[in-house]
Order: C-alpha cells, then sequence, then structure tokens
C-alpha cells in the first residue's frame, strides 16, 4: 500500500512554521509497511488543494490531508474537498459533544464559530478528536478514484498524533500487505565514521527487505535497523538476527536496543544500584545537570551541582586548589581531575564528573584550542576509589561545543556503569 | 514572482529526516518579496522528479530543486533534470578545484567517485558551493517552460543555506518586484492572549499589505510585523509606524526588535552595565545557568550557580536555614528568597536568581502542584539591596515546565535591568 501526505497551511510556505507533520505520519506508516510516495504542501487555497489530492489519488491508495480544519475563514480543507467529490454534510453529535467538553474544560463558553467544526460530510468514517475540537474523517472510495482512500486530520501536532495513534494506524494495519519491523540501537562515545568501520561491510548480513541506518547526532549515532516482508514472523526473526550480528560487534558503544537517551539510561542504572551522583561543570555551564534533571525521578540519585566558571569559584567554592589552577591553568586535567574529587567530597555522592574547556568562540590559544575540553570521573567508596581523566577536543560553534562535552561527561559515566557483555 | 520547492530525498519521507530546508528557503524568499506556493517532497525516483518539475514550472516562476546531487547511485537528481530538458553535461573547472581543496582540507585524498560533482548542464549559471563538493546550478527558461528558472542546490542544508545566501538571493532579490519587510518584536513575560488584549484590534492600525503574526515559544512570544509592497520607501515607512504603534502598547514586555534571545539580551546589559550574575537552582537543575552560558562572552559577567537538588545540599553548601525548610517546604517563596539572598554572598556577584519548584511528574499535592514554581531575585550594593520573589504555576510537562522555570527566572533579571520607557 503506498499513500501520500498533503499539508496544507500558508503557515507552512512563508518558513513559519516547519512541517514536522509530514516526518511524523510517514514516519508511523512505515512502521505498518505503507510507504509514503509524495508529501505536497500548498496554503489556503482551493484550486492547490483539489489539484494535490487529484495529483495524490491518481498515484496512490491513500492520501492523509492535515491543516485547514479550524473554524475560521482562511480554513477551506472542508470546503474543497467537499466541492471536488460533491459532498453533502451533517451534524456528528458525538463531535459536538468533544468541542464543548473541550471548551467547558477550559472554563469558556464555546464560540458559535466551532458549531460548524462538528459537521461532517454524509457517509464518512469519523475519527474523533480527544485533542482538540475538528473531528477527523474517512472517505472511502470517493467519486471518480475508486478503491482509494481519503483522511482528513487537524493540523494541530498533538491532535494529529493521537489520531494517527488511536484511529487511523489501527484502520490501516489490517489492510497492509506488508509487516515492518524497526529496531533502534543507541551508541555513544563513538562518532559515525568508526561505527561504520566496527560494523564493517553490512551487504554481508543485511537481507534484501533491510536497511541500516545512521541516524549521528550530538547525544550520539542511532542506528536503525528497518526489515520488512509479508511474513510477520520472518520480518521480526531477520531483523533479531541483524540486530544481533551488529551488537556483537559494536558492544562497547550500544547501551539500549530502544528509544532512551543516556541520560535516562544512566539514571536507569543508578536507581537500580542506588547509586547518586553530582558534577562541577565549567565549560558545560550547568548542562549536564539540566541533562540529568531532565530525567523523572532524578531527585532521587542526583545530589547537586556547582556550576563555577572562572578560578576564584573553583577554589573558593569548590576548593580546588590554587597552586593546580595556577600551574596548570584552569583548562587541564589536573584541574579538572580536583574539581571531580572535591566534588565528590561536597556533595557527598557516589560519582562526580567535571568538566573544564573552551567552548568558544574565544578564549582559544594554540596549546588549548577552542573545543578543547577536560573531563574527569572520580568515585567514592562503593565504587572502589576510581578516577578516570580525558582531554578530547570538538570542532563545533560553542552551542554545539557545550552539547558535545555534555554527552562526553555522560559517556565516561556510561562506560563506568554499564555492566560488562557476558 | 512566484516560486515552487522540491526537496528530493528518501530520507524525506520515511520520517528520518524532517524537511526542514524547504522552510529556510521560503523564508528567505519572503524577505525579497518572493511567494512560495507549494512544496514537494518526493523520493529519489526520476519519474517523480520529472513530474513535479513538470507541475511547478507550469504552475511558477521559478523552481528551487534541493538534494540528490551527491557522488553515489541513488543521487539521481541531475540523471533526472538532464534528461527532462534534453541537457549535455561539461567539466567545470573551478568546482572542480573546489572539491579538490575541500578533500584537501580534511587531509583525505579525493575518491575518483567525487569526479562527477564537477560535470555541469552546458549553458547553465554554476553556483559555487563553499560548504561542499556539489556545485548549484541555475537553468533559465529550459526547454518548454520558457521564462522560468529552475535553481537545483545541495540538499546538506549548511551548503545549501550558504549558497541562497551567496548567490540565490542576490540573484532574484532584483528581479523580484515586491519589497517586503519584517520586524520582529521580541517579548517575555506575557503570554499570546494577553499580549493579544495589550495590541488590541489589529484592523486599526494594518495597512493592506501588512500583516502580524504571533509566533509564541517557551522562551516568549515574538511577533512578526511584515509589509509587502512595490516602493520601498513607503514599505519600510509603513512597517516603522505598524511597529511604533505595537511597541507603545506593549513596552513592558518587548525588549528587542531583532531576533535576540533573552538571555542574549540579559548579556548585554549587565556587560554595558558590569554587573555579574549567580543562580541558585533547584527544580530547573541547572538550565538557567546553562541557558546564560550560551551566550558568547557570558564569562565576563556570569560566576557562578549551585544546583541543589534536596534540602541537605541547599542547608549545607549554601546555607539556606534548616528552620525555613522545616517551617516552609523547600518549595516555597521564603526557601526561594533565602537561596537568592545566601547565593549573592557566596557568589559575591550583584545580581542572584533562585528557583525553586516542582518540574514534575510526581512530587506535586494540592497545596503545591505539579508547575508550581517559586523564584525569587535579589540583588548587592549596586542595584540597592533589592529583592522580589513570585509564586507562578505552569501545566505542562517535564521537561516543558523546566523551559518556562527558566523563562521565568530569566523574566525577572529583564524586568530588574530594563531601562524605563522615556
Amino acid at each position: 500500500m503506498q499513500a501520500e501526505i498533503l499539508s496544507i497551511g500558508d503557515e507552512l510556505l512563508i518558513g513559519q512554521v516547519v512541517n514536522t507533520n509530514a516526518s511524523v505520519i510517514a514516519e508511523q506508516l512505515g512502521r505498518i509497511g505503507i510507504s509514503t510516495r509524495r508529501v505536497i504542501t500548498v496554503g489556503d487555497r482551493k484550486a492547490d488543494i483539489q489539484q494535490a489530492i487529484h495529483l495524490a489519488l491518481s498515484d496512490s491508495d491513500l492520501l492523509l490531508i492535515t491543516g485547514g480544519l479550524g473554524p475560521t475563514h482562511d480554513d477551506i480543507t472542508k470546503a474543497a474537498v467537499g466541492e471536488m467529490f460533491n459532498l453533502g454534510m451533517e451534524f456528528n453529535e458525538q463531535a459536538y459533544q468533544n468541542c464543548l467538553n473541550i471548551f467547558e474544560r477550559r472554563g469558556v463558553k464555546m464560540p458559535d464559530s466551532n458549531r460548524s467544526q462538528a459537521e461532517v460530510f454524509v457517509g464518512c468514517t469519523v475519527f474523533q478528536n480527544t485533542k482538540g475540537t475538528a473531528p477527523g474523517m474517512l472517505l472511502k472510495s470517493p467519486t471518480g478514484y475508486d478503491g482509494k482512500y481519503l483522511v482528513i486530520m487537524p493540523g494541530v501536532p498533538s491532535e494529529m498524533q493521537e489520531m494517527m495513534r488511536v484511529s487511523v494506524i489501527p484502520y490501516f494495519a489490517p489492510l497492509s500487505n506488508e509487516f515492518i519491523k524497526h529496531t533502534m540501537l543507541m551508541t555513544s562515545g563513538v562518532g559515525e565514521s568508526r561505527l561504520a568501520e566496527f560494523i564493517g561491510n553490512e551487504q554481508e548480513f543485511l537481507t534484501e527487505g533491510s536497511t541500516l541506518a545512521y541516524l549521528p547526532h550530538s547525544t550520539g549515532v542511532r542506528l536503525r535497523v528497518s526489515t520488512r516482508g509479508r511474513n510477520q514472523a520472518d520480518v521480526e526473526q531477520e531483523n533479531a538476527s541483524i540486530v544481533k550480528t551488529i551488537s556483537a560487534r559494536i558492544q562497547r558503544f550500544l547501551y539500549a536496543t530502544d528509544e532512551m537517551s543516556i541520560e535516562e539510561y544512566i539514571g536507569k542504572l543508578l536507581h537500580e544500584r542506588g547509586l547518586t551522583i553530582a558534577t562541577a561543570e565549567s565549560c558545560t555551564g550547568g548542562l549536564i545537570a539540566h541533562r540529568l534533571t531532565n530525567v523523572a525521578g532524578s531527585s532521587a540519585y542526583f545530589k547537586q551541582s556547582f556550576v563555577l566558571y572562572n578560578n576564584e569559584s573553583k577554589e573558593h567554592t569548590l576548593g580546588v586548589r590554587r597552586e593546580t589552577l595556577e600551574k596548570f591553568g584552569a583548562v587541564s586535567e589536573e584541574v579538572a581531575q580536583e574539581m571531580a574529587a572535591r566534588c565528590l567530597e561536597k556533595a557527598g555522592s557516589d560519582i562526580a564528573v567535571a568538566s573544564t574547556g573552551i567552548a568558544g568562540p574565544g578564549g582559544g590559544s594554540e596549546a588549548k584550542p577552542v573545543g578543547m575540553l577536560c573531563v574527569s570521573i572520580v568515585t567514592g567508596e562503593k565504587l572502589h576509589h576510581a578516577s578516570k581523566t580525558r582531554t578530547l577536543t570538538f570542532t563545533k560553534d560553542r552551542l554545539r561545543n557545550k552539547e558535545l562535552f555534555s554527552q562526553a561527561a555522560l559517556d565516561l559515566v556510561r562506560q563506568l556503569l554499564m555492566p560488562t557483555p557476558d
């Protein structure tokens, strides 16, 4: 089964809003084996909408439209579709009640203009909108396009996503004649090209219906293994076998086979083992602490953080020795190591991580260039008083350097905590 | 002049990559008065590419294509365009040298497959690619589409953006018969609907060629005033007049009339006035410090930060009194105020900001629900020992609450530092 997506809205054509809806829909369809052939984005113009619908339903089996379902005069999706297929409208009581409930919850009287949102095409299948006021609709075999499907959804991302999950995917999954299985391999502490070297020639282990995608990000490279086929058991077995082969080759860097951030992974391990963590940050400016505390429940293991942006505070607040600062400079492995050690003591945590470096754009020198990071991890009694310090150099702009610095620090924690493979 | 955008690449159709290129191009074109009528995204299939080119050049004056220019076999944009217009290829020495240089800078020998990247269409205008290996091309009046323009650019965002800036925009700006002026009004500390109340009925002051767009974000609501017209002086005068009217109505919340984050604005004022800042953070977990230190040069005014995630560290590291913590609870105005006051002393800064609250999803109660924030600002001698504490409640998820908490804290700093209007 092949699909197309039509996104409607002037805001998408002036660069104000990036079309994330189309990506979400394509990704969701892909999971049930439906491929997306084309995405068209047009403004709130009837002729352009109708032309795009014609094109899509001529070439593909299914068209999903988002946007232009609001109550204002520039929302013309319903008018364009209704006119094209000569459809009458009828009042949908459930959609109306839903609309009333939403306004009631907000403590606001519903404006009359919203009543029209409960009007749906005669004979369509209504997809109720649990997150907003405009219902979705499904038309089977619209006039002139026998055997084709047309789905209309609201453009608000949260509403569309919920409708996809609750109604659209369950409706079309049984109609799809393909199965697809994706597995996400989460890695950290290794770049894309080095990862490719470890994995080697993928043609040796990839089957005909399988692909391997590298998705690099400052928070680590994710690998997606996708397998397609007609038989669900075969697809799953094939996918699992490929994942097993790759996993064995990248074991040291692989921390999860499900979408999971490294801070969530670290949080899970700290929680399971009853350990606590603290940070002492110079160049990361609080970003390591921010990332660790993005995880729900992190107050159970995150104790505190010292963000120290000058020598004075490193010395007075944390107790880094003036001699160390003067002898080696603030950006040095020696200072990083002392910051971690003093942080461990002051915070009374089991693990302390420290960062000192040069995020840029200013402050670099030949010996200590912009992008240079010294990162250190120190552990207490429960983890056998260990210590590890590294110097790394990155070459991005200030914000990306900060991200990469924080990632390097979190990766040291991952390496420390990750169970060794059997 | 009316444009269309064609984005090419399988990765755009499986949800792997969001099509941000189209938004960037549309936004850039809008700035020179060229409107975008439609965006089409197709995979690496010749027939789909050619069908889309036909559609776009039939309906509009200019088509900009991105993607599919790489050296591998799945990059077929050149083949599709060449076949459609029966174009020969020629070798472009400058593009070849550029390609060689890029590999040399990376310290890598150029693979032979890259030589084909220097092949361009006979008679086209070449847009050199200063950030990558594939040159851009411009075709004027391609066979069958008299008076139309076709631009081909690489799909790598940084390469495309630079080519837009250096070549495409300067080429088309003189051909556009419209002028457009955008002004961005940056606000903070006020929501979209309240801002709309202050601004009042926009029909009273918006001219026919002008629009006002509300762009809400957790870092504040931006307002974009856009004016279009045939005469540049008129357009600029009209735009300035509307900006003046709106500015007068929202003075208290308006901190800049150019794209600028609140942390950049705060940094600018601190720098100008020779003041320093420090933070004491509980529920924001280091995010306020992270945002302040995202600004280049922030080491001149940002001193340090204490991230304190439990009572023990609030007491021992910062010196918040145990009685205050016990009597009022960690999430209270009293504790926020003490955190700020102790932070000011310990850091020796001119300003200290403190946050304590409940980011969620757990930890809320009836009296102190998830989303509740107590935020406090305290100043030293240079700023007359002032103090201000507020309680606010937000209703988002953990990450969004943290963003809104940090924004509320930074907004207190903005209010303190912003010069009063004349």
